[in-house]
């Protein structure tokens, strides 16, 4: 029930403020025998890592991850993994604006009334910087998985302007700043955003992310459903506030008749799917199909026009952000999104072996 | 870990299959000295059973509750409640049609391809049927919120078709056979879903639950954010695609002005929010607004038309759904979406009162 | 968390109160296809059944169970499997003696302090009757082990009175009333146990439960330790007030060289040892020698010979138990202890392959 | 499930290995706006710390521990507390020894058996080093359990030598290299300890652990007992082959008249009791009374006497460790017992109060 993990044989459980002297989690449940370095996690860090582009938070880190245990001769040991990274740029700052004032869309007031102190450097315990250690962790999930699951995410909508899904090129998620597959949508965004920033606004953002080669079986009824771990992973990331799964919301407006996804065989008695609405999920389980999830992000809630807000004291006060802030947190969000499917599959990969170890790896049929 | 169990000191778990004996639960955690008989939780049951309308399955079952433990004298004890429902209308009938094959949308293949086996009869485990034992539960976890806490939901979406919300009327919800707050939207509903039972297709739906009076600081970082077991609660009922919290995935297209819950004093040294966009969320944390959630159903995957798909030795079949089936099962979500709320809301209640035994039970401003 | 939930993959809940309609539990996390039916769990009921000998309390009950979920032909389905048994037994009688009174050694005063109300017909949810329920779990359990696991359990305390190590005999075991593998501490017991049931006393005994064939490896650092947990286990039973493992208490006393288990290599790869002073856990694992516990049992608190107590208003009153009782309940707890070591084998037989697949079951040596 | 985590609410996640950069843990749940700082955790390490006095391992580290996270202004937040200890140290050796060979009483064999890999520089995690981070959660759980809980710990028996209970003197515990309450014993124990290292033996021993001013109503029936859970605590700690509560395993050799614990009422209404057999938890919940816990730890398995033993490649050799070892570990287990004490008080106390908020902090009768 610990508020701070994630997980249930694979587990993983973060730690650290915003302006602290460091962050880190403890990877608790990994097989041993597994090859893993820095050099494992350290990319994609660095591609979460804020500073990189124009549209990212301008604070600059490094974000070097170090491994202080859990590992022997560059090796998992099954001993809990624990991932530290130093919190280099606690930049002294007047924060006589935020430290007693309760910013609109922020845990601001929600932490003082649960807890009746915070830690409001830089949103403290709240600040989208913990989600460094879910991406960290998320590395070491995906050396579970193997290199037969393929794991990625794209942005496919900023503010209202969605990508053409026609114009899909995953090649493309890596060459632009918004991890965007459409190349069209990418040079609209890049206007888009830089206006909403030069107006002190912000953007919301769709994020999808997908698993292909996961194996069927993966989940269970009826609490413990692949899809239903998967929205809390997804709607666990700061600022999302839907989750869905294949066609989702969608789904609502199909008929029964184009929903199905209808079944043929394939040539080495795998089962074979003429679409996907599912999102590779039936009945909480894995079909074998690719895992298809997508959430949203809402537009940054620090922004620089003034909003009216309230202080520790009941006062009405106005509250505008300045310094440094991301005008679209959703874009820091795929990687994100990305480390949080790995963390739900390699724990369910776990778990499924533990009660089924002789389930097929394929949806073969017959299964026998 | 316990794949059938739900919720961390406020706890249930779940057991029974569509056409076993008898369908359960056992409550356990609940707190001692609450008034609790069958006649608190019958009516709930009533509420989403089957055979009420021409809307729902025909299965005619009276889902009469029984208490086996956990009260005594009337009265909650503290030790587990067991809640048991005697299936009475497994009737006999030919199942050779889905003994083997595996009907889209459903359960059947990945129950297959995980355990090997499965009770085919009604769809077993993975039956809607689960879901009474939800709505059971919820009334339990009612009584633990207490009078000051409302829990209602509504459909608000119909396949395509969606509600006005300037009609919005609570009381029309329990007036018409859609729990649907827009007499004009049931009107048109009707017809609707009558045309989809005539032509053998089936609906889609979208319902949303809202919880008012929830005290503020239910919650906690980072993995036991309220609105991230909300979304598990939600995700896990049969057949939902989608979850949202308050603004959901329109955040998406907000601006950060737009979308900012200003806030303001009330009389009583309350905080007041100008709107809710946040859905009653802020940082995984409630603030005293109302708790709004939404979740998506997908159109029932049982229909007359038929559907490609496999059998169980690995031949390619048709499948076609004979017999009762609802044309919506979105409908039978809604007391069921309600219960889930209670559910987590009853949880963490709890959780908070353990960890922060003196928070304010308004958004009281100054705390102290 | 749950109060009344135990294990992590494999997880038993269990459920009702002495004199309620009935008692149960639900055993999730069952591997699918092991052949289950009633007659697999019914004899290890009857072996711990009250009223098969004189001395044991004369509550005259079946103790029929029924398999309500989870099984289908035959068959365990991946589902949770309900277990049911009725309460025959609860005859009608006067409980004024014991309705305010709080009877030393007696959990009356602890619920009535802590949850303010009590069932104390029978003890409620306090009864030794639980125990049913373990029984009927570790029976499942037991199936999951499969037969190379051989768990069995022995008296070999009563009162003060010790078995004769030298003269240990499984197969007696099963000839005399006190589950007693010395037939000659059998005679002398019989003879103790009728004197201290008519003067109205009780004795306490000590129980040790052995498991042979378990593979190496269950368990796992640092608080998933094998001997933790079954050291939880065996102090969850009713009445009972130390564990060891191995050379238990005794190891105090030893020296290092005493306590040390040399090692040997056997004739297929395997490490033979020398002694188990171990009991078969080293570092909270197995080593795949037999599994040994033993647990202290507190002599019945039930008793004729009065005693001073208080009652729920604050009054000095004298307590005197009479009707039906266990001069020995620790006789009772055998078959409880034998099931509480099947249930921590299976949960961590689970957990260790969900971790490490490739484990080797034997200790063999080069493991590769 | 996570292996290397314990409790519920008040939960604890230890990391590290005996000659990693570092060691540490996370403490999670703990309630806010409790004074913490570094100062509060200090005295505890230094007191369990190796290096103090001739009969403990020469290994000599500061320990000094440094509070990462959780805490502002020198209070505790409510979010997660990161305690580090950096391993000073790691002095370089040749470990040509111990890195193939099984050492007997040892976790070599079974972590090689378990895992196929393991870090054997000085123990790696299963080294005693670990219980570092038991000792400084523990002095968080004390905060959380307040000055009102008195929790104290001592060593009861060393090898076969026990204390005189007569004798009792806690402020000795304080003055003697043994934290031993009898002086005599004391005087006693320090020739046989420096006897057996010299011989190049080693002892084992008894600790016992008391607290005092515990509030009734802790534990739960009927997995969540208070002492199935300090029995497990115990037991997780490195070396302990038993646990008692109370009479323990004497209570087996007493009568039901001799173990009943009388009850009287006090002059405030409270209950008072004319004895403590049961040691303070009855029904698996606290009485109000003192708890008292005991566990035996086996002698050092580390001697200088050869053992036959087996290597990694399944070839007999022999065994014997060289270098730094205490002869008697139990010793130390000292105030590590304490530590696991106060953590499941701490836990268990939050979750009473989330179900029974409003229970007596006292045994007052009538309870209204």
């Amino acid at each position: 029930m610990s508020h701070n993990s994630f997980g249930h044989l694979f587990r993983v459980t973060t730690w650290g403020e915003s302006h602290g002297p460091a962050i880190g989690c403890v990877v608790d449940g990994c097989p041993p025998r597994l090859p893993l370095t820095e050099a494992d996690i350290q990319p994609f860090l660095d591609r979460r890592r804020p500073g990189q582009s124009r549209f990212v938070t301008q604070r600059q880190e490094p974000d070097q991850v170090r491994i202080l245990s859990g590992t022997f001769e560059g090796m998992t040991t099954g001993t809990p993994i624990a991932l530290h990274i130093e919190n280099t740029d606690q930049r002294s700052r007047d924060y006589g604006e935020i430290k007693d004032r309760f910013r609109p869309g922020h845990a601001d007031l929600t932490y003082e009334l649960k807890y009746g102190i915070r830690d409001y450097r830089g949103g403290g315990r709240s600040s989208a910087r913990e989600t460094a250690m879910r991406v960290a962790a998320g590395a070491v999930a995906r050396k579970v998985l193997g290199a037969g699951v393929t794991l990625r995410g794209a942005l496919v909508q900023l503010g209202a302007d969605r990508v053409d899904r026609a114009a899909w090129d995953w090649a493309e998620v890596e060459r632009n700043e918004f991890f965007c597959p459409d190349p069209a949508a990418a040079a609209r965004w890049e206007e888009r955003l830089l206006a909403a920033r030069k107006s002190g606004s912000s953007l919301g953002a769709v994020i999808e992310v997908v698993a292909e080669g996961v194996p069927p079986g993966l989940g269970a009824p009826i609490y413990g459903k692949l899809d239903a771990e998967l929205a809390a992973a997804l709607m666990s990331i700061n600022a999302v506030k839907g989750v869905e799964i294949g066609e989702g919301f969608a789904a609502a407006s199909l008929s029964g008749e184009e929903n199905a996804d209808e079944m043929r065989m394939g040539p080495q008695g795998e089962v074979r799917f003429g679409s996907n609405h599912a999102g590779g999920i039936l009945g909480g389980i894995s079909t074998g199909q690719p895992i298809v999830a997508r959430f949203a992000v809402k537009p940054t809630s620090s922004i620089l026009t003034p909003r009216a807000a309230v202080d520790r004291f009941g006062q009405e006060v106005e509250v505008q952000t300045k310094g440094r802030h991301d005008p679209c947190v959703g874009i820091r969000a795929v990687p994100v999104g990305e480390a949080m499917l790995a963390l739900v599959l390699a724990d369910h990969l776990l778990r499924h072996r533990a009660q089924n170890p002789d389930a097929p790896d394929r949806a073969r049929l017959p299964r026998n």
